[in-house]
């Protein structure tokens, strides 16, 4: 596919300089880089009227253009909106620096010690959607990490990203961070994603955060390397034996509390010896406004269910929607767990450990989790401090994904002279 | 790009058989993979004359189609060949298991314990060119980190590397292991390269192994993860002030001893205040028969250099062949180390401690080294027991990669009950 050469040529130019940029940072210290994050908190604030007046571009163009207004205020800005933005700033430079820390080291018998040494990256492409307080948690938990940073965002709030970027390498500039450090594309052509995705000798990874189109836009015949969070089919199993309160509240944290997210429960299977736990869930899931899509053992034990197709097990709703199925034993629901997984996060609810153990070996999810709601797959839920997306590959960094899985090694070795005989 | 159907379904059909063997391998003991290893190099010592047999095969058709005598003398198997493979599998036994490691735990304010544990990758294509050899060296350290795995080899190798492939699936049986361990494709049709590199639903990754024309085959339009080495221009500086014998001895070794390898040295720059380092050193090698392409000054210092050009510097000779510079200063050597470097292996020889730290903070390449050769950047060299291969990607893995290298982790969360609120 042959790229337009002037949109090329553009985000080339940015990545160039991003590139420059990622070998003076990579040995930046510590106090610099948080010099330059709460700087940034500083200038949010004192630049508020001015990212208010641009955000208002991005919101005339969005109500001409006849945005919903559910898309409307994702894209507003407001005083306490950049307020936020600021605290996130100072939370994040105050956050342990990973960068420099020996992860490992041993001596050779010939004498040379080797040091397992954390690194940066090097440059981060982020391409994101909508909500425009992702230009500065993305560029500051790359900063943090010492990755120069390549940000595209949506076209609906390209002007507000445009104005919180220029703050971010101001900020940077200010704490004698070199240029590139923070750039955005300050275009909208659809076409420089295909373009950034294949700038693997400027760019180490690649992070899309938004909806499966996009993250489909971005692997489609991406070069560099692309960690992304593809589905959150999230499943539940109850055991034979549980405290039924417990899993009632469990499995209700997991449908009701946010049920638009990858975390929220899909799936549940409750064994068949334990029909108190799935009455006990059904009933209260439906006064909450749940709809229960039942299989026929499930329809039968309690009423007002939906009967669940075979498509309905492998459907992330997203919504007040949950798929039941009794099952025989926990062999029958390893198996379908299995089967319907999207590898992020499952979790059994049960009295009894060595079936809790099993399940938590045997299940091949970033996240397994025994008594507790799904919903903890989070950064901020696991102590990260910040999150810059959810992984569902297998290499580099599964799961909820921070400062440290912005990193990598290097190996620094130290002789006196040895050779390879 | 569209696919053979039948080519398709051949290759995913074996996927298949990895994806479902690796569900189990998971959770395999460690007692088990280490019986199937040590099973499989008591099963080459028994079958040895049926595996010449498979061999002669080989090398008849390769005979036939003309084969160069090198290519010839990789593809063959003999007595020693196949000794040295069974001891392969023993030393693989004998490394540590990785699996299962707990890398972290903590609590978490509201009573949820969370432990990071190393856990297999799941299924790794391995795509490698002739040498029969790779066939148990990938199989067995995929095992050993309890992976499935689907190899393709060459085409000259085909009957060698299915009749190897039969005996580590045989031991896994024996091992009781699931089917499906240890897959190949027993077919040459180029496609199946392709077919394989997109195959993400089933495959974590995929490390090519050969040239850059295989890693490129492997790598365009991949869905799935490609760790790859693409290339190693590895770099040298000498500091102004030095041992003048370990220099000599240092930069003899990285270019003399194995010139052929990405760890071999192609660029040289000397600072200008140590000439005796620069002649002693080109003396050395002109002596051991290298040519030297010198820029100005360094062909002015020594006699029979060759006029370097600017294209000598981004050259990986893999020969009897050294770029050689002159630089003014250390950042002068920074900047042109970070111009042409390919990010595998850089070294300094000082006495000069600063700039040694400086150099090996500043220059971002997998391995570093100081008063070393570059030839150490090896696993079996950094005493990983065995190699997978070299990678030169920034994610992941970088630098040598062993058995650890083809694990990923999990996050495994025990709660009583707790909820996100």
């Amino acid at each position: 596919m042959a790229d337009t050469p002037d949109i090329r040529e553009r985000v080339v130019e940015r990545a160039k300089r991003c590139h420059a940029a990622a070998r003076f940072l990579a040995y930046s210290t510590t106090d610099q880089r948080n010099r330059a994050l709460l700087r940034a908190a500083e200038l949010l604030r004192e630049r508020t009227a001015d990212l208010l007046a641009a955000n208002a571009v991005d919101m005339d163009r969005g109500a001409e253009k006849g945005l919903s207004s559910a898309m409307l205020d994702r894209l507003k800005l407001s005083d306490k909106r950049i307020e936020e933005m600021a605290v996130a700033c100072e939370e994040v430079a105050a956050l342990d620096d990973p960068i420099g820390d020996v992860l490992e080291e041993w001596t050779r018998p010939n004498g040379l010690r080797i040091q397992k040494v954390r690194v940066p990256l090097g440059v981060v492409g982020i391409i994101f959607e909508s909500r425009p307080n992702v230009t500065i948690d993305a560029a500051s938990l790359c900063l943090k990490a010492g990755n120069a940073c390549l940000l595209r965002g949506g076209s609906e709030a390209i002007s507000s990203n445009i104005a919180l970027a220029a703050i971010m390498a101001e900020a940077c500039r200010d704490a004698g961070l070199p240029d590139g450090t923070v750039e955005i594309l300050d275009f909208t052509d659809r076409e420089a994603v295909g373009v950034m995705s294949r700038l693997d000798e400027y760019l180490s990874l690649i992070v899309p955060r938004g909806g499966a189109g996009l993250v489909r836009a971005v692997s489609e015949n991406a070069s560099v390397p692309v960690l992304k969070h593809e589905r959150g089919l999230t499943q539940m199993y109850i055991d034979e034996t549980c405290d039924l309160a417990m899993a009632v509240s469990l499995v209700h944290n997991a449908k009701v509390q946010r049920p638009g997210v990858c975390n929220a429960v899909e799936n549940l299977f409750v064994h068949e010896g334990n029909v108190p736990a799935l009455q006990a869930v059904v009933t209260d899931l439906q006064e909450a406004g749940v709809e229960i899509r039942g299989d026929l053992r499930t329809c039968e034990l309690n009423s007002g269910c939906v009967c669940a197709t075979d498509e309905d097990f492998d459907t992330e709703y997203l919504d007040l929607i949950l798929a039941v199925r009794v099952v025989e034993s926990m062999d029958e629901a390893l198996d379908l767990i299995a089967r319907h997984s999207s590898g992020l996060t499952e979790a059994i609810i049960t009295d009894n450990e060595e079936n809790a153990e099993r399940f938590l070996r045997e299940v091949d999810s970033a996240c397994v989790y025994w008594n507790a709601s799904t919903r903890f797959t989070d950064g901020g839920q696991f102590g990260f401090g910040a999150e810059i997306g959810i992984s569902t590959a297998k290499i580099h960094a599964r799961g909820p994904m921070a400062v440290r899985e912005l990193t990598i090694y290097k190996y620094v070795c130290r002789g006196d002279g040895q050779v390879r005989t």
